[in-house]
């Protein structure tokens, strides 16, 4: 196959054919990261530039050492240091950097379309990096590479993704591409916090967590935002404990090889004890290094081709 | 010719000569940014700091992006994580930082004569990126090598620069250069905005934008800093806008191959509209590439003979 | 000798001989800061991540070019632009940064201990860049190889350290190693900036600064924090100033060819005039110069083992 795409900007407009080339070239990225000297040649010469608009730690870190790790001119551009305080508008700040001839965009905003109304405004490739509740696809790459490195088939798989689900792109993401790989997907949630649009999308909804997690082969924590609280989203967060956080005895209600994942960071004690958190069906930390091969494999994918052009 | 400068502190202070070596050699750095691979060994093993004590993204990202192509090590220094608030003299903070053996320091400062007076007092290269209302030595050279990749030798263009002429160091260091490649060259604003030691300058006055762009062959857009209103230079935005506003009809006065400039970033609506702003006249991104080969120049110039010695 | 440890956490815990190693290892990297190409290759595709939970410009920019000039990638994490915010707790951040493959962490923080207890929970080379007021072993490193350098064997030198001793770091990690190498250690200081402990090290006490610097090799003065003052540890300033500082006639009592070193960045007309700390016998700028090179050897010795196992 030949992925001709210029921007990765979600997972819903992904084929089934695209997502498994990804998951395959991830594969070889993977495997330099076991190696001592984690770099590649690969992008020697080119530029990205991370362009974050919203606050990033662990997202961030995972492109920056990816795109290291290829060789990469690495510019890096937070919204703290920028002129948008000066008046500009984003599509003036963007051509500006990029006639500075710079090779790619990976963009965090809380703006949804922000990364493809940029795409179309411009000749090089744009990474979603998150935006908005909207998409985060090299979260749910993660993700599914992370299952089926675990699990093989995902088309066999049975995944519940559990928590504010209305607010977030890592539920939307993965539900597109899970969909697409014909897994069984169930999300459950307080009814606050599913999205009316969910009947759309090939999932099974759920209210209780225990049914939600009977039988799976994959729980997916999501981060609560304590915020929602305030805003009235969630009655109180002892309520939600109780009803939603996932307790050694709920655990027992899925698949004895059942896998925990999150995407971090976990609150410890709301979405999950530490004990689980840390324990022996947590993958948290697999996913993290998953995190940099898929970036790896998605600049790869994405710019090499240009080299030759 | 050898260029056997120390440092790049001022326009005024180059010969013609020098300009003129200083934009040839631009030429073949501008060809390096068309390349898909655009790094060149030159500066391996060589430290350049970027010491920014004013907030700058387009300048600091485009000497940051000629550093690394050209494979210097980069060290960003500005005055938020600095020790200069742990009440160190400024010259202290930069010899610490010299003793760390690095080659150069690209300075931005609000106080005139900074690099000047860091350059007598170091054994090392200063670039000049800006000093208070001085001289912007990098900028006027990216917009002469704009004028002159487009058009040919400056010595035959009419230059009109209108805006906040005080206040100004891209138009003081424009100024220097085009005068001393015999361009013709006028400046045009609010009288307020005239600074007085402009009649020891070669450059004609205008109180009229008209007058001003009758006939030329560029018209050189200055940035408004919205806050000089509230010192009272400004009357009032509206007022300034009337005046001296580039707009479609204005634009008919000059010659028709007109260039439209702007250091950027463009206040649309006030400088000029968005129309001319990415009209067909404008060559505003133009100096903006220009920019980060004119910055490899002036760093290959300075740092790659003391490699020999 | 085999260097055989994992992490460099402080100088307490080294013996006479790991200590000798490093300082002749630091040698031949101090040859490598004279070369016009200051770069070798010896960490190539390694990552270190700079961890800083204190505000630091010159210990963190010393670690970062070490770390460019073995040719690492570098990561920088300051506590501004962390997650540590979002409630993660620091072991939890720590290990996800791990979690994407990377070799060394260089950790600064508030909390005595606290690299200890990274280094007992990670499988990586953890360096202590200060904690609290306990260790500073870099630091002490550089102050103990320039000591070397310019006066031969330490064994046989008289070193005086003034100023604050109870909360400096500085000191303890300097005592710690001038000690094992049998130098003859003076401390002296007001009686409140003396630590009750002290009595367990071997070093003798003065409170009377004349009397600390009679016949010394070296006078290390240590920075006095203006904040202190506040919390009542230090009379008044000008009273600390009239006791404590070093001036022209109280360096006539140490030996003609005394040092005088500082750790910077010295608050002149404090700690020592600026004549003294600009003068002949001040070695301050060769203590930073030198602590780029210690920095060098220890990421080499405790990482490049690593690429064999």
């Amino acid at each position: 196959m030949d992925f001709k795409r210029k921007d990765l900007l979600g997972i819903e407009d992904l084929s089934k054919e695209e997502l498994l080339y990804i998951l395959d070239t991830t594969k070889s990225f993977r495997e330099v990261l076991e190696r001592p000297i984690k770099k590649v040649p690969t992008l020697r010469g080119r530029t990205v530039v991370n362009l974050f608009f919203e606050p990033s730690t662990r997202t961030r870190m995972s492109f920056e050492l990816a795109e290291k790790r290829l060789n990469a001119d690495v510019l890096n551009f937070s919204v703290s240091n920028s002129s948008v305080s000066k008046g500009e508008t984003l599509l003036d700040t963007v051509k500006n950097i990029l006639a500075m001839k710079v090779d790619c965009f990976v963009v965090r905003h809380s703006v949804p379309g922000t990364p493809h109304f940029l795409a179309r405004s411009l000749p090089v490739s744009i990474i979603n990096a998150g935006d908005g509740a909207h998409e985060h696809p090299t979260q749910a790459l993660l993700d599914i590479y992370t299952m089926r490195e675990k699990k093989g088939d995902v088309g066999n798989l049975k995944v519940t993704i559990i928590g504010d689900i209305t607010h977030s792109r890592v539920a939307r993401s993965n539900i597109w591409g899970l969909s697409k790989l014909k897994a069984e997907v169930r999300v459950c949630g307080p009814p606050t916090l599913i999205p009316p649009e969910i009947d759309r999308m090939r999932v099974k909804v759920y209210y209780s967590i225990e049914e939600a997690i009977e039988g799976v082969d994959i729980i997916m924590m999501l981060r609560i935002q304590k915020e929602r609280q305030e805003r009235g989203f969630l009655p109180s967060l002892s309520e939600y404990i109780e009803l939603f956080s996932l307790t050694e005895e709920r655990l027992k209600l899925a698949k004895e090889d059942v896998l925990v994942m999150h995407p971090g960071p976990v609150n410890r004690g709301i979405e999950m004890p530490a004990r689980i958190a840390d324990g022996k069906r947590s993958v948290i930390l697999d996913q993290v290094t998953n995190g940099v091969a898929v970036r790896m494999a998605i600049l790869y994918l994405l710019l090499s081709k240009k080299s030759e052009g």
